[in-house]
């Protein structure tokens, strides 16, 4: 890191590059240490150039990498925020966090189309839908080159997180399983039932387990506090068992 | 960590506790700071207990967690190794790395089968197929909690990836796009093609660029130094085009 100061004390930038110095440090919350990542990142494949024995320069190499990041430090975030809820809240509440859709969100207000680079002429409807949120994550990578993991993980949780999300939004329009799954059987000309195989007194609390069948072949059970929560259980798991998306 | 230490000192173990750290000193290469990720690491969700409200303290949380740390390891450590290949090839070699088959493996060589505990009456052909791989993911992930990032980082590059890895072996073994196309075409009674459409010349080297057809229609195009490799790029975006698993 020493180095790479004085090596962008001594460097003289275009104007192109002073530009995207100052996006980054607008974004960021401070100036690169090397500003190579960056260019890399914000350079879509459509303007990519070939740099060696056919290799294409894009940004879809950071993109991989960032997506790493953010899968890594939302995981840690919900683990942590979430000590008793399951791995399958958590991972669904992860894959909303980071999915295309939020990502383009963030990316827009967080200014990444002022510095994306792509060739607008080959624009088709579907080919840049996701353009903003992969360039979002190309930064993310090009953070990680360049600050290594700790710094990365502070700009994913207080310059995405906290300010571009509302988790307790997320979770209120989380996907109902159940309602998925009586909607599948429906398609499927099945009949769902959930019953109530057991409860456990747990003296301060009782644990209930709940079943769901489907044409009465037994297909998951659940557990949870009260019957509600453990239909809601076993639906899911059943979703899961079933390929319900 | 230096309060972890202290109540280190401080607390007496049981004799189960006392091999869970002596094995965990063994695989990590020091003690841990605080054992209780690591006791619930090793708690397959077939002896998991009701901890609080209908909440099955198991190692799948953990599991989730550990996921994620091996995959944003391994992601960096391929990204950095491999320069010039895209992103296809580091997903692939990555999914290779952190399969069911490789954890397993790795997880049998290191130990975890000593240390997992689960309801053996209730074994059944597949229940168990993923058991040690999903307790080294665990371990990882209690790992990350006693120790931080950097710490688990370096357990997943030392510990595990550079002695019980062969990446040529893995490079060597990763799947050939061009035969999977073709059996996939095979398969469906429809025709494949390889055409050379263009040579660039750079200087130094030639890229070729080749494309893809199955029944006429041009699927994809790929890029690389030689007409092989150019095809080899060209079939592996059929394949992602066509959803060839």
């Amino acid at each position: 890191m020493f180095f790479s100061r004085i090596r962008s004390i001594f460097t003289t930038y275009s104007k192109e590059d002073k530009r995207l110095i100052a996006s980054i440090k607008m974004m960021v919350g401070s100036k690169p240490l090397n500003l190579r990542p960056y260019r890399v990142a914000v350079q879509h494949t459509s303007v990519a150039k070939s740099v060696k024995k056919g290799f294409k320069e894009s940004n879809e190499r950071l993109e991989y990498l960032g997506d790493a990041v953010l899968g890594m430090v939302v995981a840690e975030y919900l683990f942590k925020k979430y000590p008793f809820k399951d791995e399958g809240f958590l991972t669904e509440v992860r894959s909303r966090i980071v999915s295309r859709d939020s990502l383009n969100r963030v990316a827009r207000a967080i200014g990444i189309p002022d510095i994306v680079k792509f060739d607008r002429r080959r624009k088709t409807p579907n080919s840049h839908k996701s353009l903003y949120g992969n360039t979002l994550e190309a930064m993310v990578g090009a953070i990680l080159i360049d600050r290594g993991y700790n710094f990365a993980r502070k700009f994913v949780l207080k310059k995405l997180l906290v300010p571009h999300y509302d988790i307790d939004e997320i979770l209120a329009t989380t996907k109902n399983y159940k309602s998925k799954l009586i909607e599948w059987t429906q398609k499927h000309a099945k009949t769902p039932k959930f019953e109530h195989l057991q409860t456990i007194d747990k003296g301060h609390f009782k644990e209930f387990i709940m079943q769901v069948t489907v044409d009465e072949e037994p297909i998951a059970k659940g557990h949870g506090l009260s019957k509600k929560k453990a239909e809601q259980d076993a639906a899911r798991e059943a979703c899961i068992k079933l390929e319900i998306e």
